[in-house]
């Protein structure tokens, strides 16, 4: 039943998202700065209606942006994977007059879910979560910037993890993701963002089921690790699913033009699976808090076995070796001169078989121990 | 006053909702295909008014809605068991113009309850909840189109939980399920589910009860494992108990037009069900927590016991042993030769009756420890 | 200081209300039929106005309620106890026109407090709870059914609970309880009924003193059982306490015709006193958690104090025993024939005196050992 | 550092505060009675104005209220200091026309605070809490009756924690004090009580820290007691505090004409202070819950290095007593008629220097174990 | 990978905000009076507009604002640092009309994060944190008098923490800073302040990752301690964080003449920013509980380790030093006259070889003990 192996655990950190502030603490707030680690952006651009869709990967945003202004009849989507490169931000900034506020927020990838409604367009925050092999958190940030009829998104790295949209925007000519523009496909890569939180719960889920069952037959040291690995994961999930929930519940209730109606309803689903997603971290967080009641009652279990066998032992040699201690004392002499024995010190040595007595007794007090333990459960575990 | 054997204990398992979205994730949200392991589709035909009872069997949904058409002043129940057969929910779906998503959620059997309204029609979901005998829970989705004068319902296999309403709506020939329309139908059948909920806490109550006299006897290892397991009932009881009841509030408090002012009145009764359920699980999930505490601290309980036998009895035994022991060395030597004695060495072994006198002291010490003993209460539990 | 013996301790059972349906789960809503163990009603009229009083006790309903017709300018308190004479309460329903739900809820005594406004009456239901002498909590429901000049109330059983009320009827002639009508005197049974709760809370708060009393002088067993039966009390109360506070509050803020402006004020203080009840319940939870953690916490001492009397006496005397064991040893051998002595072996026994410088050694030893527990504090508490 | 000894330790009660209902349960609601244990009535009286200031100390409530209506220019201020006089409550009541349900809650000195509206009056409670030198909280009401130009207050005893308002009433002629009227003065009577929830947060701080001290030093068990005591106080501090912050905001948000424009000024000035308390009572709650956590995990921590001492002396002498007692055994022997020795039986006897051999083994083993503790750490606590 | 030393842990007191009023409890509400060990003031002005920029130092008040009249077209920052000079104070209370109360909160520097709005000035107080090497918090009070034209800024002593903003004002000659006015220069202050919160949660993770890392190598007290610390820390952060995102939300919210639009839109940012600081409070706080709980499983785990080598051990050797025991008894004697040797008294002492098969008994018994405890996996961890 037990497949997993124990050995090699990784407990993931506590995953605390940073504001790192370029330059000092007091810089400009309202200056954006790209991150020092940020890799060079790629942008991908796809221009499409029901019947035509052309893409183009480029790294010059002249060239990215010349290409949006060619299919004036056309929805955009520009994906700019990588934010290290500072002309290309400048650039969409200045195209379209982004707020200061909103840059900074982009470069700065420790945003939390959120939607900011400007003048013209609307700024949206999604995380994008991912458990790696060990059970590692990956937290990283994907934005949007939506107008009428273009969509800017904003990827830290070049992981193809919307790839499956892709597929869906090339391939479903007929489909809603041609027909109902940028807030729908905004949607789409959102819901695929949430699909990702399903698995992990369900990945975490195989992980709890996998240590309840080894904590059954042992409650080792390394499972309380993989607790605690849980837990934090929790923490992590849920600190990105609440504030993802309320972005999409405004999203919905708000009007905003640049959200369609059909769209809004689909909005209702992923809603819906917010909601879902936080119900099923609630209570994989309270489970998580009963798998480490009964790693702890176990343990207690284990350490009352322990005393158990050491006391059973204790309590039944003990008396008897001093039983014999009793017998090797040499009180008893005799006087090699005269050959007297003096009988009045420890006589029983001279009683025919009191060896045997002996024994006897000592077998008698040892089953009577053995008995009340018996009696009181202790060999029942 | 205890009956239930402890053998044979299977914990239940945290049953997580897991969303088994079809194909990849990123899959075309919107889109509906059925379950791999959907069972097909049985449909069971009630045409209905308050002096005419028409029903039919049929695997054919033509010949069902066939039905439904030829009395067109009654009321008609669908029900549909197994969500295995496409052509039958693409045939509902266009016949009555169903959304994608809501047929999707009609298959995706782990929606939580909730009540969307659409253009012509209502979307219910319900969630029955049965445990079997191993204290397993079965979480099965029961969901609702409800229009005018007609009500589908959708279950995942052929079991017969509705039967006693179906009974109802053939003997009770003038009762309102047969004038309220299918909006009444509904929430018989909703409040059949709900009856199901106060028959499981009950059985939940009996188990914690049978637990509570095993503790005060025991605290066994297998004690804390059911507890364990009600824990997770609750939590599964609680996922389903919330939405539920936040259903029903909705369903009496919007205007829907599909429901009567008569069945609203019945909904109150089954919302005051629903907050009696949720009263019932938080004071259950308090009194699950109280018996971990009580488990914990008799587990604390009989460690201080075992400690207490093994001290008493080291601690008696252990002194004595020492004293055997010196009056077992072999300080004192006499000359073979001359038979001289060495007294300056062990005298005490030459006194006369100077075993007596270490055995009397041997007790006057075991007596005057248990005595401590006594004083401190160690004997008292 | 102490009283209270500790002997034939009863914890109480978590009171899990339970709904009885009639028949099998599905059973119609909306019909009443009665419990199967309910006793037959008794029938109480009041008849009062300012001057005027007349009581009649009856088990003829009509009897009953020719009374009530006799007396057109009067106010009429019917008290029906036992609920179990199905046709008192059918002739109730037709004769006021009371709706089937309500009657369900009179006769199913598991309701939780509420107040429904239905036409031309109010249907209110309260919990009266008492403490027996056991600690046990009889949890009984006393509904009204509120008219204009008319109150009927149902009690489970014969029991004379309400009594001071129906003195105060009968003595105070010219009080409010005559003129302000049946909203008023319905209020006068409502007070009735929390006061009750009051002298539960007292009495468990002299519970929790005396456990607490108990505490600090031994951490025995039973008073952890008897901290769990203080939980178990609280939640019970409490499911009791906060339902019945937000109907008051319904009763008092609702324009309902049927509740008086001078009655409404009264409304007010009784809510008061609910508050204050929920906030004490909630200080005594608190405080009963403490109990729990200074239970376990001198458990934690006590097993720690054990331990430090083993590991001393341990300690002190292992080694001692060990340098006993080790004169004890047969090496030292002479040759009798020769009467040589292999003092190669041994020499220390042969030593004048050596006897004493063990002794002597081992005093040393048992010194240091206790000077250095002595130091690390073991030996104060 | 720690100049606070630890003898004498009372643990505060938990202060369930009770209500004592005057006769039995069910006694009229709306009719008051003093309580049994209440102090005859002081009374005392200040008519003033900004110039002008007559003081009156009286027994006679006729005497005191005449004073009032001699200087219908002035605001007056009446101090009644015992409940234990019912006629010069029922004076006050038909004076001023109270309603039954006021005098009651001005007896019945457990009431929560309040304010609530009356028809030309309002009446307030707060509590007055003082701990004394023993850490035991006083809880006492303070009770006010506003009108225009006139306050009464009501205190349970004699004491003088209101005089520092005498003070400024006498002393600063000129202030607000003289010129803001009744609902001034009795927010500086208020302000007063507020101020002592400071004072007495503080000396809880001051315990905590001695604890706190202490418990790094040695977990004793009387620590343990005090900390009980400082979560029960922080109980009763909250029960307090929170609806006097709502009892506050209820002054400043609802429009009274009692209350003048500057006076509102100052009390959201004090509902400042009363959510700085609450927030100071949450944040020493966690606070103590933390000493709770340290004391229990310092016990375990003791414990464990009692263990350790225990195991490591077992394990180092237990083999080597045993290996003494394998060389004490007789198994050797010699025949004395032919001198033999039967050197098959124990050959090791008769090695030479067999006994240092011995030692020099035992020294080996002793010190094996003592480095292979010392390896695991058992020595670095 | 651990590389801070354990030695030398200062576990941070609990920070209880005290409020310390001037003279007895009582004194006059609305009057102020310095702090005693409050420092000299100093004033800083700045008077600036887009091409301007003039700084003054001063400690003469008067000097200060005339320099603020000499520009009437400047924005004007008065940075009063040290709230030691009575004078100053006096100055600026009666010059700009300010409240008693304000100006009360500004001495008293324990106020909670707050907007005030007065008569054409708001009061606004922020608290800043700062966390010294030896993790204690310092947590100073910066309150604001926020003008039309004018922003005054009270410190509690002379630090530089505002010194970025200052280096702004005087290089960015032509960004915000100098064009929005003086509710734009606060929020750069209160932003800064922010900014020290999200520094002192990165030192907080970098302690948690250490304890965390130590923790898996040894459970060692001081470990504890920190967690304690850790512990403290947060109730202080939290305390400062949550009515600090309150108080921003104020002054975004509420339309004050005073803040204008642009700056409205960068407090939405510093809104965003407190809403992830709580949120991150929050989480740490339930991971410094998992540390915990992992500190006492790990704990509970060494004692289980502790436990078994005793157990072990002792089971071990205890019953075989009995049978040396037994074979260490005098009941063996010979005759010295007859040289006949009582073989009935233990003959096994006589059987050649006994001693051999003693042995290999003894070591069947030690190796059978062994082969258990391994099967039982006491050897594995």
């Amino acid at each position: 039943m037990i497949k997993v192996p124990l050995s090699n655990i990784k407990v993931p950190r506590i995953n605390v998202v940073r504001r790192k502030r370029m330059g000092l603490p007091g810089a400009i707030p309202g200056s954006f700065l790209i991150m020092e680690n940020a890799v060079p952006s790629k942008i991908f651009v796809f221009s499409y209606k029901t019947d035509f869709l052309e893409e183009t990967e480029t790294e010059s945003v002249e060239e990215a942006f010349a290409f949006t202004d060619k299919h004036p009849d056309c929805f955009h989507w520009v994906d700019v994977r990588g934010l290290g490169s500072q002309e290309v931000l400048n650039f969409i900034q200045q195209k379209f007059g982004i707020s200061n506020l909103v840059m900074e927020d982009i470069v700065n990838i420790h945003q939390r879910p959120k939607n900011d409604e400007h003048n013209g367009y609307s700024f949206i925050v999604s995380r994008m979560l991912e458990l790696d092999k060990g059970l590692q958190l990956n937290n990283e940030q994907l934005s949007f910037l939506l107008f009428d009829r273009l969509l800017i998104s904003f990827q830290e790295d070049y992981k193809d993890v919307l790839d499956p949209v892709r597929l869906r925007l090339r391939k479903n000519t007929n489909g809603n993701i041609r027909k109902l523009g940028p807030s729908y496909l905004m949607y789409a890569l959102m819901d695929t963002v949430i699909d990702h939180y399903f698995s992990i719960i369900n990945r975490i889920g195989d992980e709890m089921e996998m240590v309840e069952d080894h904590l059954y037959q042992k409650p080792h040291k390394y499972l309380m690790y993989r607790i605690q690995g849980v837990k934090k994961l929790m923490i992590a999930m849920r600190r990105a699913a609440w504030p993802e929930r309320d972005k999409i519940n405004d999203l919905m209730r708000l009007n905003s033009p640049l959200v369609n109606e059909e769209t809004r309803l689909y909005l209702r689903d992923a809603y819906d699976h917010t909601v879902q997603i936080i119900d099923l971290i609630e209570s994989m967080r309270e489970a998580s808090t009963g798998l480490l009641d009964l790693y702890l009652s176990l343990m207690s279990n284990r350490m009352n076995e322990v005393m158990k066998t050491l006391t059973i032992i204790s309590a039944v040699f003990i008396p008897l070796t001093f039983i014999a201690g009793v017998y090797g004392m040499n009180f008893a002499y005799e006087n090699p001169k005269t050959g007297e024995i003096l009988r009045g010190n420890m006589p029983e040595l001279y009683i025919e078989n009191a060896y045997v007595y002996v024994l006897v007794l000592m077998a008698i007090i040892a089953l009577a121990q053995i008995w009340y333990f018996a009696r009181k459960g202790w060999f029942k575990n």
